[in-house]
């Protein structure tokens, strides 16, 4: 653990907060993977004039998670795959079968990323750091029709 | 990764905010598994008259967490609990144990699941998907009293 | 799962919202560990007046995640970093490996914790339970700075 010396804070800034502003977006999964949400959620944060305030994404499935990765090698995606995989296999004696078998190992990979994520935004922009990007991940094999929740809460 | 037209967004619906409203709720768990909290967030949000928002739920443990997942078979929670128990297993060298075996195993399963859930609110309700209930997960052996504060920020 | 009997809420408060405050905080990370941020979240709440609403913690990286645990004994804290080695090991076949071997299990280990957490503040404290912290979590073997976005919407 480390001593409160290593941190370090900027001054804040304060706006009023007038706006919640609610859409659904939907997505089309080609199956097991990872698809990039960034620039959806900045088009969403242009069109309804966002200035500061937070993003919500949610998603609407148990079968399908989100997370906030690397956005530079796919490489990380595949690995990122391969260790889930490795924690929730195929085959590997659960009871809840009837569905095929990837679903219960989807339900596991669910679990333990996210079904709601949220972003600080700052003059309208997510305050991402360079290398992330919001995925939605996939963890059904075939391809899915999947509904997140996009909802900016702040001054507009 | 999937090309950008793979996703499709409504419109988005807008609001004043105005308040935040804030509750904390109490559950008795009846040791090791899963308790449905959803119609209790739901009767949250009727009795502040939430319109279009979003709830939090916190839970204020370290050996119990939430998490959104299937509320038909429960064949689906068990398996659930069993693969918590895999990647976080009694009695696997761990230098914690001074709370009873089932400690730090509890930790560990909190760290990989959530400790705090925001769902968005539109028109009083709930934005889960068919297949989504809230729940909170006992990780201890015994049973305990949690609480989680709940909490709605939006249009009353 | 457990009847709602077992369920007990509090009446609620409920107050205006006005203003979303946000900031960024640095953090010098050891390396490979837990950094408490607790009381420099605490102070942010101070600093800007906060009453009621919810905080935000933002990491903006992909290799140091957050999470709220333990605070009192630190071999929790070790146990915690020796489960996440187990689930995401170093040379396990990763093919991402141009960043060295530490770099892809961090990546997992992010997306397996957090990225973002919200917890609801009243009376302008954070409504942690007795036994919780706010850490980051360093996933890298060397020392990084590693910049958080804080942002509360709520009453000022």
């Amino acid at each position: 653990m480390t001593a409160p010396k290593s941190i370090s804070r900027s001054l804040p800034s304060a706006v009023g907060v007038a706006t919640v502003v609610t859409s659904r977006m939907s997505v089309q999964t080609p199956g097991t993977g990872f698809t990039d949400l960034t620039a959806e959620a900045a088009r969403f944060l242009n069109d309804v004039g966002a200035k500061e305030g937070a993003v919500t994404l949610f998603i609407r499935h148990t079968s399908a998670s989100l997370t906030i990765q690397e956005n530079a090698d796919p490489a990380v995606l595949d690995d990122l795959t391969t260790a889930l995989s490795r924690v929730a296999p195929e085959n590997a004696g659960w009871t809840h079968d009837t569905e095929g078998p990837d679903d219960m190992p989807a339900h596991i990979k669910t679990m333990l990323t996210a079904t709601s994520l949220q972003i600080p935004v700052v003059n309208g922009k997510l305050t991402l750091g360079t290398w992330q990007a919001i995925y939605l991940i996939e963890h059904r094999s075939s391809p899915h029709r999947r509904e997140i929740v996009l909802q900016f809460i702040g001054a507009t």
